[in-house]
């Protein structure tokens, strides 16, 4: 094989109270990536979009990804990619760990396998700590494994799949800028003893729920008592679309990532559509240009394409 | 019927990174209960055993959640209970929740089950406010419900059950005092976040583990950076029981609720055997006085013998 394209999916992290250790993959958007072996040792990079991100592979995020996997092979190969990037960036959901985890995906179906999925997390977090600063993984893994993701835990690296009941998801994009840094340095370092003990009743929960397929549960659980009070003040109009969502019939939601894309799960599609109008009617009239989608949860993970 | 005898189990709260919201029934001990209905309403209670608990309906934590299940009925009842307590109190394996549960559930069957198992926990809670100054439900739920209960919510009441895999389960009891208020009293009211997202993994972790039957991802799950760091220095030898049980093929273990017992889990009971050995290798000698158990979960919660 010479030549792979991908799709790479936007996913949601920290889902609610899952700050920092879960997150899905979504159906929609994704980045397409196109990886083809060249005859030349090194990589080449040139997008097929107009985000304006470096095409430079060490100031790229697909770059410093397969750099680093490059760097793990025995010998020096030739690499060039492709991106079309259909998720923004800067959107909050998952934007730099699709680059991330779809140019090592692909790279390793390119080469045949020879790294495992936790290598390829490895390899994708150098492109996600050139992105946000931190050596994060909560994007990554649902982007390469589908469904959502638990990281247990990154040193050591250690990841848990977990199949969700079918779930609607819709997002607001809000075009803002919220910068991962500015989010997460407004976070208080120390938090209250029964704040984390509400919160990790929570997430239990919500693990239970998401496992035991009980949506009733799953909306229980869907409450963050520590971080959303906080950053959801970056984030213009948070409490009306998250009121008007519930009230529409959403299961929960709330930011994705560190912002400033809004989610909120929901059991079928009709209310899935009822949250997007609402939300299209709060940001309709604010001036801040936005976009909305109605989506599902991607199972798959990466998907890879064989070409030639 | 007039005359209903039960078994309440013991339970092991807590479970390591579980605080406040994880707990499981153990097998064995049980205390022996018998309810019957007298002639002459009101409540009146005879301890069979030799722990000195003080038999004034209002001072006993079976008697506080008897009247408080009474209270609930439309019309007076009288109530004769015989109690043999063979959980030792203070050992930290719920001898508090044993009363405090049979007892409701003893009436409950009794009077041919008029109350729902949240209401049950509701009546029983004032009894373990009695014993433990605080209305926990970590102990209550699993011996009402058996196998691991998660309390995701107190205020309102939310209680989840997760069916674990076959586990062993091997304690010891040292028989030295560690008052719960004591125990709560040395914890620190504020953490770190990053301690937090630590913990918090470890739970989502071990519910899934739990779940999903993989006893290696319970393992890994099994820690605890926050209160056992703390609490430990309470309880004599700790360190080297868990060293020393982990050695042995444990699971993982840890405090069973506030101590001073320590509990650790195997996959069989060869392993839990030679963990009781260990244990008993190091309080021999120490002076301590103490008993060890070796038992399994009890899934069906507290066990109804009907009488007459």
């Amino acid at each position: 094989m010479k030549k792979i394209t991908v799709h790479a999916p936007g996913t949601v992290a920290n889902l609610v109270c899952g700050f920092d250790i879960l997150g899905l993959a979504l159906q929609d958007p994704c980045d397409v990536m196109t990886l083809e072996r060249t005859d030349t040792p090194g990589l080449t990079i040139r997008h097929l979009d107009d985000h304006g991100l470096p095409e430079t592979p060490e100031k790229n995020v697909a770059g410093v990804s397969l750099l680093s996997l490059m760097a793990a092979l025995d010998e020096p190969i030739g690499l060039h990619m492709t991106i079309e990037k259909k998720i923004k960036p800067g959107s909050g959901i998952g934007s730099s760990a699709a680059s991330a985890a779809g140019s090592v995906a692909a790279a390793n179906a390119l080469l045949g396998n020879p790294f495992s999925k936790d290598q390829l997390v490895q390899f994708a977090m150098n492109g996600e700590k050139l992105a946000t600063g931190v050596k994060h993984a909560d994007n990554i893994a649902p982007c390469l494994m589908g469904g959502v993701t638990l990281i247990r835990s990154i040193h050591p690296l250690d990841i848990v799949s977990i199949t969700p009941p079918p779930l609607y998801v819709t997002l607001v994009h809000p075009q803002i800028e919220v910068r991962t840094a500015d989010a997460r340095q407004i976070l208080k370092k120390q938090i209250l003893l029964k704040d984390a003990i509400k919160q990790w009743g929570n997430i239990a929960g919500l693990v239970a729920g998401l496992m035991k397929q009980d949506y009733e549960l799953i909306s229980r659980s869907l409450e963050d008592v520590l971080i959303e009070p906080i950053r959801s003040i970056l984030i213009p109009e948070f409490s009306k679309v998250k009121q008007r969502s519930l009230a529409a019939g959403a299961l929960g939601g709330g930011i994705s990532g560190s912002g400033p894309s809004i989610f909120m799960l929901s059991k079928d599609e009709a209310t899935a559509k009822a949250i997007e109008s609402e939300m299209a009617a709060i940001f309709t009239g604010t001036g801040i240009p936005f976009s909305t989608y109605v989506t599902t949860i991607n199972n798959q993970g990466v998907i890879i394409h064989e070409l030639s």
